[in-house]
């Protein structure tokens, strides 16, 4: 018997998804991006589910894809495949119906890295560090810049990718890369917080929201005013968000269905 | 006799459009989107406008639309015409020849945080705070994330749009989400040496300058170069451009028309 | 004899080129305009350059269009001429396959602040100001706000171009707009210590994800991940990457072709 590669834990509406290779440093290998996607599926049919927080387990987050696994391989199919297969876990994030919490103790980089931007939230102990560092070893982390590229300035964005340094914490913050620094023994504390946050509003307007949020990212401000449009009318129509006006109306805290 | 649900004041070039429902911390009501719609096609079609100022009268900014009157109709299409309207009031600040600045004294939420986003320029009170807080009620704030997610970087948006926190003046500063934070006594004067700076420019600079700004970011960097090379020789043929170019080289101030 | 427009120094993959009409703070007349258009494309062909630094000569980076070789010339099809072959050399910068990384020593106005803006990466003297003024005589920066607002987010970047204020390099730096604000006497060192950093890298990697890095930016989301994903596929062909992955593997540091 082995160790799953991705830990699974529910708790209510939550599902904790832990990375479990920690003597590979969590790397995506073939078979971790395979589970990965396996329980992002899972979860998209799963309705009672609330939010995902998605971590990692021993000293660092995530440190990118297996390069010892990729060494080997010399074949353009192969990594066609492989790199597809990694956006492919990425578009999996942002497609998920449910908010997905990135919760970073140690280390992201290069495809590490995307996984915190493709999430829709990311809290950081401040002790973690970040960087696109694939250049140091000849591959430019172009999946990754997709991601990074959607949080960060150009600039900043650019120096990441060919200098393939490391951002501490702070500077994550500061540019937008993350939502939160905490000292990482509040690390847990700060997730359950924004955990509660979300679980404790309307399901029905998250996951009309989350979806709404990328759509209209990615067409221009007439078009994305008339897909709102059409989302708010709908989502005035959910029983919850006539529990929610009246409640609001009366002073009372709503009961959700 | 009720009292207008927008005052209009005219000063020189200047227009002070102030939301006049009080009582109802300037909700947005079918009514106080239509009177808004009304003074924005008024000032479009009058030549002699150089800059408007929106804000509210009362405690609040503006707390976005007016729950009371949407609870009791729950017809889709109703719906449909609200919110399409109400994007249409935030487009039409956008297509407006002349730039708008909000003047933001108190609270801004849900489609009132919108309005800070689609005005030009925005200058708070530093006791001023922002949320997107339709989440509270069911009704995810998705025509305000629109507005937000083009001011305010991913991460940051989302988690304002999914927790309905507010957001204080000195972090709306830090995230772009307005241009100035000053104590509430300084705001008017803020404001007014930000309507002297403009006031000060070419009219036809400002007017085509507007518009530029706004259709370039909506198309890609190629497309959008060719658009601005096009308004710019268009401006460089302007009169008042003669003008300014003139008094630049014999040193002196321009005198415009 | 007369000087060169634009100076031109090799030190092994490095090209420095120095706008060079300090009297005119390096305006980019017709002549500036056509002679970098020239060096770029000399600089394209050459495939041992490995990165660039542009900077300028005297007290100024640049000061934008020569305002006096323009106000002669009141012909609509002249300025079209004029500003797209300005536009046709930001996006020379943008398509070379090289890093290009702006020295600002001194002011950076209208078509001066649009270099930086079209620059990889910016590394500006603690003393530096940056403007996009020709609003002040009646020309709205609009190519300018082109590279700008792909910089600096929306309400930062309108009204730097409708007031025509100076930002000094410590707003830059917050703002995204450049990657590093040092004291000027660092200002060479902290630009030799990038080019040593992006020389180190693998060629093939960095000319890859320059040209990527850009492309992706220019379209929506999952359209991006495909392009990336190729990229990378291909990137793992290249011997350097080969070389880079075993050398990570062996604990020693590559040796690049």
């Amino acid at each position: 018997m082995t160790d799953p590669l991705v830990l699974h834990t529910r708790t209510g509406g939550r599902v904790d998804l832990v990375l479990n290779r920690a003597d590979k440093f969590n790397a995506l290998s073939e078979e971790m991006l395979a589970t990965l996607r396996g329980e992002f599926q899972a979860i998209a049919n799963d309705t009672s589910v609330r939010v995902v927080v998605l971590s990692g387990s021993g000293r660092a987050f995530c440190a990118g894809h297996d390069l010892a696994q990729m060494a080997g391989k010399r074949r353009l199919d192969y990594y066609r495949q492989l790199f597809g297969d990694c956006a492919r876990v990425m578009e999996a994030i942002v497609a998920l119906p449910v908010p997905v919490i990135a919760r970073i103790h140690g280390v992201a980089t290069a495809a590490g890295c995307q996984l915190v931007g493709a999430c829709d939230l990311a809290i950081a102990a401040d002790s973690a560090r970040f960087a696109v560092s694939g250049i140091n070893v000849g591959l430019f982390c172009s999946t990754p810049a997709v991601a990074l590229s959607r949080n960060v300035s150009a600039k900043r964005a650019f120096e990441m990718l060919v200098t393939g340094q490391f951002i501490n914490a702070a500077t994550a913050l500061d540019w937008g890369l993350i939502n939160q620094s905490v000292p990482v023994e509040e690390l847990d504390t700060a997730i359950d917080t924004l955990v509660h946050a979300i679980s404790a509003k309307s399901p029905d307007a998250i996951r009309r929201g989350k979806a709404l949020f990328h759509a209209q990212r990615e067409v221009p401000r007439a078009q994305a005013y008339a897909m709102a449009a059409e989302v708010m009318a709908q989502n005035m129509m959910d029983e919850n968000t006539a529990e929610g006006i009246e409640a609001f109306l009366e002073k009372r805290t709503p009961v959700w269905k």
